[in-house]
């Protein structure tokens, strides 16, 4: 592991490779959070996609990073005995990985990267396959520390001192390798000596605002105060919110955000109130590909609504729900985007595909 | 009891007067719907008090009703030997009464009421202060459900044949003496024949919309779908809502519309989306000595936002929270008000003082 790992103060996802039997993927279970720290480790690719489809890992970043290891845990058990057969069997690794949640642009990023990999190890043999595959997921890794810190700095320098941010779910540590996006700009900042405090929404379903973002927050010393949902609307009208700061599922060329569930209320009502909306979000998280807000939303079950964690029925049983993971906010209610080349602004029709070009994505 | 109160489906409030030992207020226990249909019931109008504070009895015209029968209980029940000594009691019972939640205007107004009811009766004796003060609360009881009524028949021509109707927290039979406001609206367009369909919102922190909208509605056979609190900016984008009809708590003589936390951010959505923006009141929510968004609004235990219902702890305990109970709309972001004299639109400033005045309140 690089140094840039060994600094982190949470570490979520792990690559352990000293371990006789041979390496394990290793990650801090985030539904427990913050009643329990629990860490799952595997060898077992399936358990890796059943982590990211049961939201124990969740965050565009850490999924993606997440998935790299299950490819390089299916590259390394597989037992293949020839680059074909190993190559087969990475595809049906990179199948199952990818039909876990398809919102998060960073997951298909990940694997895609990971299956070149392996591609351009292939004249090389079974063992320098397995060596590529692992080698990129770690790369993917550290990558996304370095880029996350890279990206909070860039930030920061919209953050004045003062300041109060809101923040919806949570784009810290525990949404990636261990640095965050939009908490990655706040940690930044603090870094930098400014004094800031956040406002975290709980974000219901599944409460990884209250549950994550405030843990977090509270971890490093960050003053923060937790609200219901419903009361974005009421901390604006008090002249509350100086800015917003939310991360990114997917993002398109032209600039439609796909986030958390409720991040399109706070949009309109920051449009509203004139407060800054910024999005963090790495090059991984923009799909090249997509245009407009055609980003296919994931529809989770609806007991998610009925009941709080699993734990509370709050409803009559079996009342209709919608239950969509995330929602999209169009360009025009979007100040700037926060990456780690640049701050992209307006247009982003020019803005994104200029950024992609750097990052040798278009 | 007269008929309409013989002809409700559901009875938040009773006054029982078939018992030996003396009358008792009886009511629904809402804090425990949809779970269990608990009735309680008190000759102590502390115990009245006590039910409002911790929102056993909800909703402002059901608070209304409930101070009214808190002032009978405390009538009659009071031993005084002098009309003197009878209402020098009756005032420390408003008070007590007076002082259990702030913002909700109908509390005020009752208790208005009976004190005056009280006063006129002063000249003909004891007795006939304890008759005056337990009519008046019945009267009021009555006209709610009366005054309901009304105000859903003109409501309902608001309602088009197939409308989604979306509501926020709870407006219907459990927060008034039966028949509810928003939702009294739609029990009336549905009484006309007219199908419509119900999304809810949850309303964390005490999620009305979920325990008790959804159990109201699903009672009365309207087809009802409960989102999260983060959804209206989803489901509104995805043009899933034709209208938007809320309760209220209190409402200024220039239109400015105190109700439960959440409802300014749909207003802001609903205003984006060109969505009608209608709030359901009767003319004893108006408070015609305010102006602009000077309302008093109450705050909550922490605890409220930092648990479900006390059951279920989702955060680190102790981080700070805002828990406002009610925010305030602009009169520029409500479409119409529904009063059970006419449908009130802009100005305000003429259409309110002009239906309060009909009502004899101004």
């Amino acid at each position: 592991m690089t140094s840039v790992l060994e600094r982190l103060r949470i570490k979520p996802l792990e690559w352990v490779e000293d371990r006789p039997e041979g390496p394990v993927f290793r990650w801090l279970d985030t539904r427990l959070i913050p009643w329990e720290e629990v860490y799952r480790e595997t060898r077992d690719y399936r358990r890796v996609a059943k982590a990211i489809k049961d939201m124990e890992i969740r965050g565009a970043p850490a999924i993606g990073v997440a998935a790299a290891y299950g490819m390089a845990l299916a590259a390394y058990y597989s037992e293949a005995r020839s680059t074909g057969e190993l190559l087969e069997k990475l595809e049906e690794a990179r199948r199952v990985l990818a039909s876990t949640r398809p919102t998060a642009y960073n997951l298909f990023w990940a694997l895609d990267r990971v299956a070149k990999a392996a591609k351009r190890a292939e004249p090389r043999g079974v063992d320098a396959i397995v060596r590529a595959v692992i080698d990129e997921a770690k790369k993917i890794h550290v990558e996304d520390v370095e880029t996350n810190i890279k990206l909070g700095r860039i930030g920061a320098k919209l953050v004045e001192d003062g300041d109060t941010i809101l923040t919806h779910c949570n784009a810290g540590a525990l949404a990636t390798a261990g640095y965050g996006t939009a908490e990655g700009v706040m940690r930044a900042a603090v870094e930098e000596g400014k004094r800031i405090r956040v406002i975290a929404t709980e974000t219901r379903p599944l409460l990884q605002g209250a549950r994550l973002t405030v843990w977090e927050l509270v971890k490093e010393g960050i003053e923060v105060r937790l609200i219901t949902d419903n009361m974005v609307g009421y901390v604006m009208y008090k002249g509350l919110v100086d800015k917003v700061i939310v991360g990114a599922d997917r993002i398109t060329l032209d600039g439609y955000v796909a986030n958390k569930i409720g991040t399109y209320t706070i949009a309109v009502l920051a449009n509203r109130h004139r407060v800054p909306f910024y999005v963090a979000a790495p090059s991984s998280t923009f799909d090249p590909k997509l245009e407009g807000d055609e980003i296919p939303i994931e529809e989770r079950s609806p007991d998610e609504v009925r009941t709080v964690l699993g734990k509370l029925l709050i409803t009559v049983p079996d009342v209709p729900v919608y239950n969509p993971a995330f929602d999209v906010t169009p360009p025009e209610l979007v100040t700037a985007i926060i990456t780690e080349y640049d701050i992209l602004t307006p247009p982003y029709t020019k803005s994104i595909p200029e950024m992609l070009r750097r990052a040798g994505r278009l």
